[in-house]
């Protein structure tokens, strides 16, 4: 994992980090990891800012999930009050989540038309895989290489980038993701709506037939793919024709986090079947969705019916309502535009008057930074960055199939103001860390 | 599924209620379904009540999701105070969810000593089974013949009272459960692990292996089975002599529900290798856990690695150890056994007043009562009983192979009193309802 905590440096830290890293690791299972050489606390959040213990104030670039920001006072009063109510299961009748599904849908094309609750978008994941399968009869699904979609045995069964040890079934075949720094533009649509009916070819020749693709329509841990817009297009169109379904993976580009568009999906011009939400959408309270068209969803629904205890109670619902809320009152979208362009010039800027930066993309508030040395991905440098930006206190990540890609995906309300802190202090770190 | 409402009845319901049941099926999906032919509106929830839209009063003798009472003031206080602090993942340092694993695995034998968090009893058995097969090499699983472990594609594999059109793969052998009114009780427990090394064989015959045995501790879709105690113990030898985990499932059963013991496994005497929690974790917020001893999950957690973004999340956590609090300051397990014992009593009393009920099961506030009609099972007097206690506005729900067992399982705070006006309007259908 790119930019993993590995416990060299422990005798470096402070003593106070030092014993909540032990009284971690003894009640947490080996399964867990922490970020950065020298791991951030995180005692306090408010807005763009995370605080640790002693009060020192870290600007947060990285995390999407407070999509409205740290500790939103809306979205505080919202499940404050809906606690003070009832939370209870959507086998009784409870009209938030009612009101909120007809919010929802408002923002998706007119077909789609069917909201499921999950409680994390791997659960919605999984769903749609269940769904996509028992609708076809087939087994076979498509993915990208490096795909990220999530911790349940089936979907990470379509996540290669959890590594080698992560097996990837003879039902699953992994296409290579187009690559906006390599690929001619012209033609880079069309090759992989190739490399996709290879795939679909090959799903028919193990016998297991095809039954989707699941694709993050920014394509995040195959070091994201933004442009050029609608290269997915005859990829989708490829996988309709062989009567597969398209699986919208909107957990990262969703909710806005884009600027121009509600969902990624919508950038490519494409209609997908199926679209899976997740991450920001009740801003840390837990909450993910699968949304489809009704003709998808009905043999499912009909035979084996899907109840998730949690799913749709009216607390995570209070939650994902204030998101909404402050999504459109705090005019969210227009600040990811305007405070994602200004990102994109300056890295675009910065990676003019630097050696070894190989490629800035992404739209809206979700970038990235590629660093090569020649021909060869730089995951040092990647790192030294991230690392050296969080001794700055400026926090972001590195990702990408080599890990040589920075990652840049801070909370929504993000200004302009705080996109130049950290392309100044990016341009600094470039200047003088050594590489 | 048992007690779901079918739609015959939609022009008998209330307007307002009719509304709210077309609104809904516009825009959630056909997988939901509604308990109740007179579906109930959950408009307020208070300690054991529910109230509906008109102020009508529901006394709660099912829902084990609001464990310590419905809208309970101090999870809206802990949660709400979280909310204006932080609420983020487990790749930062944050306190919240160390002190709580401290406090959670206390409650545990010591060879428990880690813990993964998750989001709902669902992911924890799916990341169970992940790390079953992952520290045995092996595929194969056992579980009981009506198992409900939950919704992702790897939970629903081994739960089969999801029905016929749910596959259970090559991987999965299905054994017929211990049952109370049937087995003898002298020979059920060795002829229970008998079936389990038939099956482990069967496995290995299939050529899959086998990497363990998952088990709700109350055998809840099974039709409740919790007596004698200690009757799970000679199959979970039969699991560890074959070189498999088992895995205790105690979403259901945890956390108190039984009264004597925090945990349903501690009856029968037996030493799990991976144990799930999930329901009344956090009263509602999504929370759930996988409990293990560190030896099972070195392996996975070493080459694999596990993150789930709102798994341990403070706010999560927060609610978790409200729950927690709750449990010891109103002193609930005391409670559970008292209002437990008054239940069995009085349901053992009725038993014997009325023909056709073929046993009284359960043990603390997870009660259950079979119908027979001679040696058939009677769905249809449980329907009724179910549905004509909605009508007196006390809910409970049917369950078992034959959907044909009363389940009472309320929130823990069930008085006697509460157990007092359960009882007497059974008693009084029973004696006045036509069969």
């Amino acid at each position: 994992m790119a930019n993993a905590f590995d416990g060299s440096d422990i005798d470096l830290l402070d003593e106070d980090v030092r014993d909540l890293i032990r009284r971690r690791e003894a009640v947490l299972a080996p399964s867990y990891r922490l970020f950065y050489r020298h791991p951030v606390v995180a005692a306090r959040g408010s807005g763009v800012w995370l605080y640790d213990a002693d009060g020192n104030r870290y600007l947060d670039a990285y995390n999407n999930v407070p999509a409205v920001g740290h500790s939103h006072p809306h979205v505080q009063r919202l499940v404050t009050e809906q606690l003070g109510v009832v939370n209870t299961h959507t086998r009784y009748l409870t009209e938030p989540v009612i009101d909120y599904s007809e919010r929802l849908l408002a923002l998706f094309p007119a077909e789609l038309n069917k909201v499921v609750y999950t409680c994390t978008g791997s659960e919605a994941v999984d769903l749609a895989l269940r769904v996509a399968r028992y609708e076809t009869g087939a087994r076979g699904v498509v993915c990208t290489a490096h795909a990220y979609h999530g911790t349940t045995a089936a979907a990470a069964a379509v996540s290669p980038s959890l590594g080698p040890n992560n097996v990837i079934g003879d039902d699953v075949i992994l296409v290579t993701a187009p690559d906006a720094e390599h690929d001619d533009p012209a033609t880079m649509a069309e090759l992989f709506a190739a490399r996709v009916r290879s795939a679909i070819a090959e799903l028919h020749r193990r016998g297991v037939g095809f039954a989707g693709m699941i694709v993050d329509s920014i394509l995040s841990s195959d070091g994201v793919q933004s442009d050029p817009e609608g290269f997915l297009a005859p990829a989708v169109h490829a996988v309709h024709e062989a009567g597969g379904l398209w699986i919208a993976d909107e957990v990262q580009p969703g909710f806005g986090r884009l600027g121009s568009t509600w969902w990624g999906f919508q950038r490519h011009g494409i209609e997908p079947d199926l679209v899976v939400l997740g991450k920001p959408m009740g801003n840390g309270i837990p909450i993910g969705a699968l949304v489809g068209r009704d003709g998808v969803m009905a043999k499912f629904g009909r035979d084996i019916r899907y109840f998730n205890t949690f799913g749709g109670n009216p607390v995570s619902i209070a939650a994902a309502t204030a998101v909404l809320d402050v999504i459109e009152e705090e005019a969210l979208l227009d600040n990811v535009q305007r405070s994602g362009q200004r990102l994109l010039e300056g890295l675009r800027e910065i990676a003019g008057r630097h050696d070894g930066v190989g490629g800035v993309r992404g739209r809206g508030l979700f970038l990235a930074m590629e660093f090569v040395d020649g021909d060869e991905a730089d995951a040092a440098t990647a790192s030294r960055v991230v690392n050296e930006l969080r001794e700055r206190r400026i926090l972001i990540s590195a990702s990408g199939p080599h890990e040589n890609v920075l990652k840049i995906r801070p909370p929504l309300p993000f200004t302009t103001e705080h996109a130049d802190q950290l392309l100044g202090e990016l341009d600094d770190i470039l200047a003088h860390v050594p590489r």
